[in-house]
């Protein structure tokens, strides 16, 4: 348990907001700085780290065996001197991305000496909420500090050995660039969560990483944003002219790769015109790799006379709002694009969707009608990932429409405010009789 | 009562929705040329829309002397042949923006052949809810069909006569475009309301403009995001360097120059250094207008002395976070620019604050702590308006920290997604043994 624990939580939280403000008006240097000092310390102090973390994993040993926590939970605790490593590279990396605060985004003169400028600015104090990954906590503190928020943090209690030794890594570093140890809080127990729902304008944006039952209960008990999805119901649909070979190599990354992501796909949309030569060469590739294939009526009747054997299962409605985090995929096929995208539009969770084909009209209507966060032509939906994007990092996928939205990374971590300088401009000259007009020149 | 009225509201809700998929397929000339046919059929149609709004004022009159609406709301009934043809400029105005749909805000190359893009699009669904100004209807419903979104449009049950005929003006021009009708939808009842809080998946944004009171209602009733502010406690910071001249005009025109907007400002902090000099000058143009003073002890002290029979006020701790909307301010004196930010950020509403001051480093220091929408040097709080800093017009004021923020007009009705374009790209050639490399290049 970390000093700040003791202390009344509405206290520490507005202790951090505080902390916000003057994390806004630090350099970009100051801040990368404190990143380097970070993933120094965690290297220097891998060792301690590591004997944290056997503690965490003997322990967890035994809420295994209670059912406290899952297997999966239980395994991806464990760290290594090479995922200690790790690590500090990745918040080197963070470190060295572009300074993501103060871009101007416009800038206009609205009349001669009153000018209007709108720049990237931090959001304010962040909550993140995660599970059993200890890595999670450098990754986000990293990310947060960068971007010049506060973060309020809650691990998962099975880590918490490992967390509060890599918490003092940070912290450290926070106070040898004199910037305020407050600016990172760190949080561990069940009844920290449901003050951190309740605190309305003091915490700016919640952020879960974890299960969708975790990421569900916050967004239905909190008035504050929340960034992230509690599910991820991605399409693959193979239009009439596709390659067929494409579409299964696409097919079966994006099934296969990593089935628990949550940019897998779920649902397996064809053109009823391809139906006939596709159906039977994805299923051969998808049933060699375990998958599970769960059929409408006529891909049923498709595949099941090529593979009278397998053991092929009949979709129901059910199947096609279905996250299966695992190797199980729905097959429909459908009567045209405008079908697909309809399927698409209703049945899934605005993730990443694909379409395969050769026609750039289609691809252009399906880029443009699904209003998913991320539509892809010709590639696997795997690739949605900050990391792969080029983000350095991420916090999250955000599946709403409003900002930030995909995957987030620095530049989903900051807002932006409009700034106005004049020199004793007042708007009574602007309005009634004999008016002013405005310029409204924007500055290149 | 319009004919989509006597449907089942969720089958209508739904079926806008569908023509929002529609509207985010159409170029810029269609959009817009519907724009014009809207201004074109309004200016037509003029004295019909003149003749429905007698009605509805004849009305009103009898729901005023039943207590059921205010003298205001009756007054904001009221349509002149001017004010249609306004209505009608205020569209062409719209129609002739840039297009917000489909700008590039990111441009990478992620691999050879695999490019990623990043484009705005439209939100999807927007409900507006408006009280008694008919012009609401027209304004909102040019900026939703400009930016490619669909809109449901909830007026006031005081102006619905005239509504009626405005909105048979904008779906006529719809369908003469060939675009769906259903694209925007009129409701008038206050169970409509109550519906649309809870069309979750459905409804993309909720835009309340009316009273504080609606738009708290509906903040606390719906997990839909809403975009607005229930509160503009706005403020105007004197700092010790500042000249005394410049700063009281701009109070004078923050406070006084329309004192029911919500950027008028409704506190001004003083720097102790200044406060003898600027206090007496500052009082002296406001009392001449009227403007009761609710004073700190301090410079209450100072007011006083100058003006011994004016009907001064204390200032109670309510004070600091009181929208007053009329001829009243709260005055602070503070011991530093550190205080300032602290109060504003502590008992302002994020909306739009000023420092008055002639050092560089003390209106950055502010320009970066103050977490508002908009942060001014030297010019009124009055002028952060879309139509001031030249944004056409404005669906309203956003205080929240992530996007839309500000004044919002067609860049915050649009929203962005990620585009992916390979060539049969899967992720599996990227991780494991031997895994490809990512080029991560921007293009220009």
């Amino acid at each position: 348990m970390t000093d700040t624990a003791k202390k009344n939580l509405n206290q520490i939280l507005s202790e951090a907001k505080q902390a916000s403000a003057v994390l806004s008006n630090l350099d970009n240097d100051t801040r990368s700085g404190a990143l380097e000092d970070m993933a120094h310390a965690i290297q220097e102090r891998s060792a301690e780290i590591l004997s944290a973390n056997s503690q965490d994993l003997a322990e967890s040993k035994k809420l295994l065996s209670e059912g406290k926590i899952t297997a999966a939970m239980a395994d991806r605790l464990k760290l290594s001197a090479a995922k200690v490593r790790d690590i500090a590279d990745g918040i080197r990396q963070v470190a060295t991305q572009p300074d993501p605060l103060g871009s101007t985004t416009l800038a206009r003169d609205l009349d001669e000496g009153l000018t209007l400028y709108r720049r990237t600015c931090p959001i304010g104090l962040l909550a993140v909420i995660f599970e059993s990954r200890p890595d999670a906590l450098p990754q986000i503190a990293s990310l947060a500090i960068k971007s010049g928020n506060a973060a309020v943090l809650k691990g998962g209690k099975e880590a918490q050995t490992t967390l509060a030794v890599l918490f003092d890594c940070l912290t450290a570093a926070l106070k040898s660039r004199g910037m305020p140890a407050s600016s990172l809080v760190l949080l561990s127990t069940r009844e920290d969560v449901e003050s951190i729902l309740k605190a309305e304008g003091l915490i700016d944006l919640i952020i879960p990483r974890g299960s969708n039952h975790l990421v569900r209960h916050i967004q239905e008990n909190t008035k504050i944003p929340v960034l992230g999805h509690a599910e991820g119901v991605c399409h693959l649909y193979v239009h009439d002219d596709a390659d067929p070979d494409m579409a299964v190599r696409l097919a079966v990354d994006s099934k296969t790769q990593y089935p628990a992501a949550c940019n897998s796909i779920e649902t397996l949309l064809v053109h009823k015109n391809i139906a006939a030569r596709y159906l039977p060469l994805v299923a051969a590739a998808l049933l060699d790799r375990q998958v599970e294939l769960r059929l409408d009526e006529p891909s049923y009747a498709i595949v099941s006379k090529f593979f009278p054997d397998a053991n092929l299962a009949h979709a129901t409605i059910d199947d096609w709002s279905t996250e299966y985090c695992d190797l199980v995929l729905s097959v429909k096929i459908v009567d045209s694009l405008d079908q697909a995208i309809k399927h698409i539009n209703e049945y899934g969770s605005h993730h990443t969707e694909c379409i395969v084909t050769t026609d750039a009209k289609a691809f252009e209507t399906f880029f443009k009608s699904v209003n998913s966060s991320g539509v892809f032509w010709k590639a696997s939906t795997r690739f949605a990932d900050g990391f792969r994007y080029g983000f350095g990092a991420e916090v999250g996928i955000s599946t709403g429409k409003l900002h930030p939205r995909g995957p987030v990374g620095l530049e989903g971590l900051v807002t932006y405010k409009y700034e106005l300088i004049g020199d004793g401009h007042v708007v009574s000259d602007y309005s009634g009789e004999g008016a002013k007009k405005f310029l409204h020149r924007d500055r290149s």
